[in-house]
């Protein structure tokens, strides 16, 4: 099989002989989400396999509905990581701070960063980035597949798990014919698309529901059908019972509808503002919307947090902001 | 490469010989589904790419969301199909009066049936049926591959979509290491995920979000959680704007419920009852329960119809039927 990615299979090959012995700490970054939490699982796996001590870190736990992949990895907080020097190696995260500001101090050197985002520049003395792939788990397997390195089941269930959610099942522009083809190949080592579906799409609790309802009932249309905008407000998640994990995905509901070119989802919750942007195409650089009110992200995907804002100050510039981006883009085509 | 379907995709080869110069009408199902649709239009190009005149016949309407696949491909009514004489091949079809009674009538000896589900015996001369595939496209992936046909990129773009919507987004247990395999092909060959994500998934109606709020408002949990039931009440679709095609995909927010085994949605309309079941493990048997009301369908997915019914009269028997198939369940583990 040709190799996928020869320049940083060899680097990557070079890492492993480097850190050989050593207690390695794979960190991830705040509020893990599947790709996170999979490149880890996958690559503490194979770590442990080749004789390393090794442990998971994160700023916040593992989401309930990634728990299926931990098995006996061992995960920690960052203040609970285990006393002693580590070799720390990170991944999916774009810089050192996405790891959060207890881990930059824990680990202020990392030797290693894993990652697909394209503002990465790299932070370490080994940075194996590559910004065409769907997830930090697509790199990671055509890592292990190049070297000719075992994926045990747990590993090859992991990167799966990371594949499927950053990828939003296989529909993000980011799919390619190399993701497929790593899917067959992890589906061949144990990887399993129904257990998949069933732990991450179909576990939902009552609340998320009730929380999705009220979403929906929110919704209103600006700038003439082009944005979506959906609210939470205060109190939301007392009266549905959901926790604030359950966000997860609201927005898309706003994204998904025919003409709508941007979803917004407002949170507003004890005197902050929080907004979530998704865009079905990067031209419209919500990016640059969210940086107006101190935010920032992606273009297709960016958000914002707004201490002290309330609702009524905020909705109007907001408006104001999408409308402003649209008829730049007019000018601009 | 190896060959993905060696005995059927010889099969296919004889009956490419034998049809040759024939006007064919390729045939799907009533209220067809993308892979229903997928299949047409990628086995109509192969054919009319070796020289046949083609016709697509269907029971209903390509669905809205399926037509970013149309093309120039000539589909018809049955009724409207072309006066002469046309070799039928059915395609996504069980058994021949899945096509409708009117194609039953016009395509009295389909001369090819292409299929992938369990229950299909076969009704034609040659029957190419494959229940280990989770498409009728993944086996006419497979047949086209296996034979070196070209898949020009509007068949890619079809068989693609009827692959990404049968698994339900590369989830359901269907879903297989050549599920994938061919994914990756048809990438190559011109199928686009995020197109396909974006036309099938990201073009709703702002009345199915409507609906769907309305049906996630109506969710009540039966057989201590293990059941949800959602129901569209008589004058729903009028009050929200929704229309019949909205309600697919609804009854999977009942059973995406953690704990939930069964998703029910009951649509109550004009003096009728209709319901839909969901499972999320064939060992449930949901088409048991609907045969008890004249129903059927699959050991996961099944419907029944009732003519006269009335809420107030089916609800409860529904009920005390899922328990009834709970408890035989608990006798048989
Ligand atoms: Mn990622
Ligand atoms: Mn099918």
């Amino acid at each position: 099989m040709e190799k996928l990615f020869p320049d940083l299979s060899s680097r990557f090959a070079r890492l492993l002989a480097d850190i050989a012995g050593q207690r390695i700490a794979v960190v991830g970054h705040a509020r893990p989400d599947g790709d996170c939490i999979g490149s880890q699982i996958a690559l503490a796996r194979v770590l442990r396999a080749r004789g390393h001590e090794v442990v998971c870190v994160n700023g916040d736990l593992v989401p309930r509905r990634l728990r299926y992949l931990v098995g006996d990895m061992p995960f920690y907080l960052t203040d609970d990581t285990p006393a002693g020097d580590w070799a720390a190696i990170y991944v999916d995260c774009a810089d050192h701070a996405r790891g959060g500001e207890k881990a930059r101090k824990r680990f202020p050197a990392p030797v290693a960063v894993i990652d697909h985002h394209l503002s990465n520049s790299g932070f370490a003395p080994c940075n194996i980035i590559d910004s065409t792939s769907a997830a930090a788990c697509e790199i990671l397997a055509g890592l292990f597949l190049d070297n000719a390195i075992d994926i045990d089941p747990g590993a090859a269930r992991a990167l799966y798990a990371g594949i499927v959610t950053d990828t939003g099942m296989f529909r993000f522009n980011s799919t390619t014919r190399r993701t497929f083809m790593l899917a067959a190949e992890l589906v061949t080592r144990g990887a399993n698309p129904s257990e998949a579906g069933y732990e991450i799409y179909e576990r939902e609790s009552p609340a998320k529901l009730r929380l999705l309802q009220r979403f929906l009932g929110s919704l209103r249309y600006e700038c003439g059908g082009r944005a979506c905008v959906g609210l939470l407000p205060d109190g939301v998640f007392e009266q549905t019972g959901a926790e604030i994990e359950d966000t997860e995905g609201l927005v898309d509901y706003a994204r998904c509808i025919d003409g709508v070119d941007i979803g917004v989802l407002i949170e507003e919750r004890a005197g902050a503002i929080k907004a979530s942007f998704r865009a079905k195409n990067p031209v419209f650089r919500v990016d640059q919307i969210a940086a107006q009110f101190g935010g920032g992200g992606h273009a297709c995907a960016a958000g914002l947090n707004l201490q002290g804002g309330t609702l009524a100050d905020f909705r109007p510039r907001l408006v104001a902001a999408l409308a402003a981006q649209f008829a730049a883009m007019e000018i601009k085509n």
